[in-house]
Formats: structure tokens, sequence, C-alpha cells
């Protein structure tokens, strides 16, 4: 199992610790911060990253901005909340798990705030604020371990021994609380002994499974081979690969699942080659009321990404078009299961889906 | 038309002019070469590659190097070309066209060597093996463009205007003398206002897409489009793409084809959505004494070209573990046709390609 935490509070001295993963793999820096600013600062930057990671350190972070306030009112606390709400949730716009982490934050501390004002005295009633936002934080955190556990427990069912895996992208401890999604049945097995082979696509053009999953996977003592992603078709074809595991960022209610570009191509692939394709994700990410991965807009992403960021010199030529989404869909049919922390959902989706939807 | 050669004779000043691809897309640099041992440096480092263009560069650089020398007798011209081609050969060892292309020259030379030696005054006589070894490397040059046309015409015949066209590597202009070959007709078509557009796979882990091709094509003014790898499943989703053109390193009787590593998966993709899949050669590039792809054996490569090559600083863990296969086997079923300057092999190969393999 690996030994670093993507992000955790350290409650006596009032600071968040975050792996700066912008640094990874080349450098291990674990950041303690403070200030609302930083904690702003290392989501906007993607210092943390994955869903689940930003909504756990914007829960720490704003109950560490109350608590190292040094409000003494309970009036002040729920104001000062409401300005550090409203700053952190520009850090990224479009996180969706961070606006739900805040706005989970945010009842719990209306709830608080309710039962003080009809007790006594203000100097007991805002300590009591505190501790019930950290409470909430941790619940989040727990509930995260206990969701990726969960993941990982169902994924495991479906895999064998000495399998070998292919994953892409990074939907594991990083982007997580402690096991990931698409990784989870890894580290469980990991822990079982079942002694997985992993293929780890690189995922250009930002090199999540280079920079990330190979990182965590061999810190965590895993037998992870990184290959390009052209490369999964060969590796396929040798019949080094048993099952594909990968994330989503968004599931339909048919199936149809928006994950990190290149998910799509592994899918036809492994389809081609008879291998089965699952996709690992919170329950949260089905969407019910999105029919189809048509209804699913893919974010473009600018050029340099492709031609010029990572390198030491221009490997394309200048002012060159580009076409960088940073998404794909892969169809349902592509789709062998999808697991959720719920259970297994199979083919036909539409029906088992809405079942483990949250 | 694009403007550029990769490798040409300027006789006047006793130098190969070669553009040197080692600094492309950056910087556009042709080296003016007049010692051998410059020629066998640039072959040796790549900064003129493809088969083509190192036979032809082999070929020019031999005749410099006699020319060039002063020998006034041919007995002396004979032994410093053996000098010379033995020394030449160690360039590229693995380079079968280079052998090819030397062994041509040696040919003529002892041809012309005995046509001398029946007749008079030696100072003529080394100006005819002069001449004679010039002659040769210009038709080795002449029939590759030729050969380059008809491959074109060939391919164009299955192309319609204004069709958005996916290659992956580089089988282009940069590696041959004129058009190059799964190129060929994009240029052809260019010349006849067929508007196509052009979608270059950036080809990790080499970037051949992103540094050549996507190069070339934008110097001719052809509409072209950089991608990642692992985006050519949804631009073929999206319905841009109407065919697919790659090159081949070795085709195998019954049509398998070994080509860059990342071949077989684009095949796949194309299969899935009915996009018809064209490889493109020369005939000698038809390999009948290979039964199938099985017999190929696939060069494996270092994986710092993974890990480290190109880049600022690391971006994936030290010491992991890689797999990278400089190429793959396209499976013959997944080819639609295999298309040489003889003309449109299809489908049984087994049958056709013998009748087009030279």
């Amino acid at each position: 199992m690996h030994e670093f935490r993507s992000v955790a509070l350290d409650d006596r001295a009032g600071a968040l610790v975050i792996l700066d993963q912008t640094r990874l793999p080349g450098e291990v820096v674990y950041l303690r911060l403070s200030r609302l600013e930083d904690i702003w600062e290392a989501i906007k930057n993607l210092r943390v990253r994955g869903a689940p990671a930003i909504g756990i350190a914007a829960a720490y972070g704003i109950y560490l901005a109350v608590r190292n306030s040094g409000v003494g009112a309970p009036e002040e606390a729920v104001a000062l909340f409401k300005h550090a709400k409203q700053y952190l949730e520009t850090s990224r716009p479009t996180a969706v798990n961070l606006f739900w982490a805040l706005n989970r934050m945010e009842e719990r501390l209306a709830a608080a705030s309710r039962a003080e004002s009809r007790s006594a005295s203000s100097s007991a009633s805002v300590g009591n604020l505190f501790s019930a936002l950290k409470e909430e934080a941790d619940s989040i955190r727990d509930e995260d371990a206990r969701m990726c556990r969960a993941i990982g427990g169902h994924g495991l069912s479906l895999l064998q021994r000495g399998w070998g895996l292919l994953t892409h992208c990074n939907a594991g401890a990083l982007a997580t609380s402690e096991f990931g999604t698409a990784l989870a049945p890894i580290y469980l097995g990991d822990q079982r002994g079942y002694h997985f082979r992993v293929f780890a696509d690189e995922t250009r053009p930002l090199l999540q499974g280079a920079r990330l999953t190979a990182w965590e996977l061999s810190e965590a003592g895993v037998d992870v081979t990184l290959i390009c992603d052209n490369m999964a078709a060969t590796v396929m074809k040798k019949g080094l690969v048993q099952a594909v595991l990968v994330g989503c960022d968004r599931v339909a209610a048919n199936g149809d699942t928006a994950n990190k570009i290149g998910t799509l191509g592994v899918a036809i692939l492994a389809k081609r080659y008879g291998i089965p394709f699952y996709v690992l994700g919170p329950s949260s990410t089905i969407d019910l009321a999105c029919p189809n991965g048509a209804s699913i807009a893919i974010e473009e992403r600018p050029g340099d990404e492709i031609t010029t960021k990572w390198y030491a010199s221009p490997l394309a030529p200048e002012h060159i078009k580009t076409f960088n989404p940073a998404f794909d869909v892969t169809d349902a049919p592509l789709i062998t299961a999808i697991i959720t922390e719920n259970g297994i959902a199979r083919p036909p989706f539409e029906r088992s889906l809405a079942e483990f939807a949250r």
C-alpha cells in the first residue's frame, strides 16, 4: 500500500497538508497551508486535483480559515465562512465537487449555528461551530474513503489473481482520500496478494498516467509498466491484458461515459480483443438527467498542451492548427460494467444505473 | 507543393545538401556536406532519415567521396570506393536501403570500370567512372521520385475531393526524394485542388507526426491539424475522417503490415467506424518470403524515449518500468488496400501482393 496522503489535516498545527501534484514525479513535496489564499492557490493551480480530493481540501480549508481567524462570536464565524466560501469557489469554478463540499459545510454550519443560538455562552458556542465544521470535513473525507474501498471491493470481485490490467489517466489515490476509484481494486488486490501486472497509458497531452498513475502505483510497490497511449493495442494483442479499468467524469442514463481523452479508443481496442472494459466511479458521477453521451459537451483546451507544454524545445511547427478535446465519450455498448460504491451495474444500463445512482 | 528537398546534390560545389531533420520543426537548417565523415554522421544521427532518402544520400555521398578525392587512376577510384562503402555501411547497419543503394552503386562502378579497362587513356577513364557514379545516383533519386508519384496517383484514385484524411508517423516528402509514400496522394491531390483536411497523429514517443508530418504538410500549404494519438477515435467518431493513409516498413505475403507503433490501433479504430484503411509504400517493402506478421520481429527501444527524451523536467518516476516497441503489426483483415507504385492490391492479399511485389 502507498504511504502518501494526497490531502490531510494537521489540526494541531492548524494546517492543511497537501502533496503538491504539480511537482510529481520529480519531487515529492508536501505543502503545509494555513492561509486561505494558499489553499485557494493550491486548488487553482492543480497542486491538489481529482474531484474527491478537491472537495476534501476545500472542506478542511474552509474549516481552517474560520478556526485560524481568531473570531470570538458565532455571527463573526458565519460571516467569515460566507466570505471564505465565495472566495474558494472562484478557485476552480467548473469543479462540481468543490461546490458540493462547500455547500455541505455551509449547511452543517447553519444547523450548528441554529442549535447554538438556542443555547448559552458565546465563547462555548463558537468552539462548537468549529467542531461542527471539523466533523463535517472529516465525514466528507471518511465517506470518500469508504466509497473508494467499496468500489475496490466490487471491482476486485471481477478480477483474478495474476491478471494484467490496463488503465488510462489517473483515477487513483492522488485524486481521492485514499484508494482512488479505478485503481481501488488494484490497491485492494495488492493487499490481498493478487499480484496484478498493471499497464499505465501515459495519457497525452497532460501525461497524468506517466506523472501520477505510474508514480502512485510504483510507490505502492505494484508491478506497473508505463506505455505510450498508442501501444495499448500491442499490449492487448500480445495477451498481456485481461481487464481494463478506467474512471469517469460523467455517466449518462444510458451508460455512455465521459472520461479523459483516449478512453474511447481504449474501449474500442478492448472490444476488438474481447477484454472486459470496466468503468469505476462514485455513484454521484451518474447523471440520470443526462439521457446519453450526445448531450455531454466536451471541453476543448488550448493547443499548447500538445505543441509546447513540457518540452525543452519546440516539437511542433509554430502556429500549427490543433484539436485538443479534454474528454471523450465511450459508448455504452463498449462498456462491460459500471462499478460504483453501491454495486456493479451491467447492461442494459438504462435499468441498472437507475438502481445504483445516489 | 512544398519547397524543401530532404536531400539533393550540389554537383558544382561538390556537396550533398541535406535538410537537417533533427532540428525541425524549430529550425530549418540545410547542411552542405562535402566530407564523407560528415555524410556518415548525418545518416548515423538521423539528420537524413526514411529509407529512400537514406539510399539517395548514400549514393550521392559515395559519388562525392570518390570525385572529391582527386584520384587520378581508375584503380585508385575503385579502391577508394570500396573503403568508402564499408565505412558508410556502418552509419546505420539496420537500414536495408542503405546497403541496397551502395550495392547498386558498386555494380555500376564495376561495369563502368570493366568498360574503361578495355579502352584507352586513364585520365579520360577516371572521369567516366565519376560520370557513371553520378548517373547511377541520379537514377536512384529519379526512380524514387517516379515511385512516389505513381503511389500518389494510385492512392489519389481512391480519395474524393474535400475528404478528411488521417495519417500516423511520417511517410512523407522528408523521408523520400520528393512526394513521400503515404503522403504522396495528399501532395498530388493538393496540386489538383482536392482540398483535403488532414489530421496528423503526433506519434509518440518520437513525435514524427508533430515534428515532421505536421511541418511538411503545413509548409506545403495543406490544411493539417495536429492531434495526440489518443484523439484519433474522437476525430473518427465525429465523422471528420473519410480515409486513413499510413506507410509501411515491411509487408508480409498475407498482407500483415509492420509499421510505426500505433498503426495497429488506428486500423482497429478505422474498422470500427467503417473508414477505409490504406497502406502505401514501395513494392520493395513487400516481403513475399515472410509468410505473416507473426514472423516479423519487433524492435524494442530504450524507455527513456518515453520517460525523459524531449522533456524539460522528469515526467515519469525514475526507474519506472516501460515497454517501448518501435513498431506494431497491423493484421491484414484490418487493411482495405495496399498501394505500391505498381498498383492497388486488395484482399485476398496472398494473391494480389504476389502480383505487385518487385
